[in-house]
């Protein structure tokens, strides 16, 4: 990836100032609504299946995440995805808790089976289960994983011929262009619900404005984890780092991503 | 509306501490409960179709907001309205992302003919659109609207006989005993989410304690966007914004708004 | 209880990091998260009936809160406290907002009567309520109870052989091993929404750590509000001191709290 398109992709954003459709979950859904406004974009959240494919028709990208699943919202979901599909605005799947429980990756299949996902998204324990590794998780937290993550995530890309993006201490995003390490971010993060939510709401937010998904996701995870950086070299706990991270992603410049970048 | 009322309504919130019930939507949900106690006032959220009905029997004002609307969320939000109109307490609408489905449009319908709205809050486009002109929505961010926006306001206040708000840098609460325009406020409110969910909430809590629901509506936004000028002096971005906006609420004096006041 | 207690809780709690699973309401439940991950313990969220009992079997700790109850997942709860009845961990159960409507009473007893509640908690008009006495409640803030609460406590513990939290300017925990009395705390806290639901999350996620209950309970309250006093006393308002509220949990040593205790 060209080492300009973090700061080019962030400028792209607030121009166009997209707006994300999600469905996602309760406990970190005004998180993720904060984080995509913060960046310039236009967060808009509905899980009614009467109108979630509408809204879908109305969005530049739809952000579709497990983490309090039900019946209704999984059914509104791939209304959603389809229409998505049919509109060719990039779905992005947090498999957020996958492999905590059987529902979980019965709902995750659905998903997957009944729509054209274009990025799955997930710690290293979520996304090895999805990749039909034999993973005990722990909750929503990642667990330890053995073995090559970049292979897991290559071959799930291959697979289900889309985009993998494995986050944790160095992220992993895979697809049709490549595989991108992304190295940015603190050990705060893991500190503070939502990190993963909200990196999953700002891949979407990326790949509504570029075409080359892992770009976009590999790049929208640089810029977010640069102001996730500069948010918690002056925050004292998860409480100030949440509140300055809205804040460092507003006022990011793009010279100030492409000092920091590591990729 | 006197020079006084913002700042003598402030006090009667306080010293009331009205229960304001809400049914809203799961992304601002706690925003909206923390701006309504951050004034004194006692915030309760029931969406059961089971027991909505009930806690409007218990409450001083009732808030309704379709931002994450379901069929079974609009189904309380009716009963909780013919509740709260059977005891005579101000109902409060915001037609929150109104014209961005159909579905949307066809729920405030259900509510505007099924009970007795008595303010009935939105944005520029959503108001337009509940007033029957064309107009097309963006998600939940207002769009530009052509047009005398007083005009449709007022002639929306008398067709359904109730007071309308209209939200934006310049406020609009049009209603039987006159026509407020509101200039406070910042840019800022602009780029948090929530701000306009949460002065529905202000709205609904501040006509808990004034019959005249015109000039509640409209000192409540004087007082709301008062501490909002005062939270955005010292924040560097929407999420010390959010912080503060409620710390600025909660010490904000009558003699602040009295002397910073914009109507 | 021993004075050590409470420091030797708090460091089991960093040290054995339980996944504490909720089913909470859509106002606090990302404020719940927050507090539980802050004591470095591993929160989560689900509350479709389809998994519940499952996620359930993952945990350490179970939190139930009734705030916006529906009969979809009061169905979920009881399914996840035969889980954890089964499992052997401990059950906790918020009465929100009790006596505030006929539904909330039923759906009280419902649970309590079809699964094993190990811990009640409440305010003091939600516990009178819950324990039979003849309450008004004013929403979900608690209201003036006339009579001695140590005794309504330690009646309700012996007639349902749990134990019985009474939150307020002194907590009142009355279990099988005792009555404590915790006078740690702050003003603060009954103006910021969601103290008392994060106050059942850490009780949870301590009774996770500790066969003890009544000494689970007193002990996470007591490192809880020593907290919220270090937070409370930096904080200009309620949107400040939740912030700080957080890190000042994720910050807090042993020594502190056993320094600053009072029980």
């Amino acid at each position: 990836m060209n080492r300009d398109m973090p700061a080019i992709l962030l400028g792209r954003v607030r121009a166009q100032k997209p707006v994300v459709h999600h469905i996602t979950n309760w406990v970190t859904i005004a998180a993720c609504a904060d984080i995509v406004k913060a960046f310039g974009a236009s967060p808009v959240m509905a899980h009614a299946k009467e109108e979630s494919a509408d809204m879908a028709g109305i969005a530049s990208a739809l952000v579709l995440n497990i983490g309090t699943l039900t019946p209704e919202v999984i059914d509104a979901m791939l209304l959603a995805a389809k229409s998505a599909n049919k509109k060719g605005i990039p779905v992005v799947l947090d498999v957020c808790g996958a492999g905590a429980t059987k529902y979980r990756d019965e709902s995750c299949a659905k998903l997957l089976d009944g729509s054209r996902i274009d990025i799955i998204k997930g710690n290293a324990s979520e996304i090895a289960r999805i990749a039909g590794l034999d993973v005990k998780t722990k909750g929503v937290d990642s667990t330890e994983v053995k073995g090559d993550l970049a292979s897991t995530a290559a071959k799930l890309a291959r697979e289900r011929n889309c985009t993998v993006v494995i986050t944790g201490k160095e992220d992993i995003v895979c697809g049709a262009s490549g595989t991108y390490i992304v190295k940015n971010g603190h050990e705060m993060m893991a500190k503070a619900v939502g990190t993963g939510c909200m990196a999953a709401s700002v891949i979407g937010t990326f790949a509504a404005v570029e075409k080359d998904l892992a770009v976009a996701a590999a790049a929208g995870l640089v810029c977010y984890e640069v102001a996730a950086e500069n948010a918690a070299m002056k925050a004292k706990g998860p409480g100030e780092f949440k509140s300055r991270l809205s804040d460092e992603v507003y006022i990011l410049s793009g010279e100030n991503v492409s000092r920091n970048q590591k990729f």
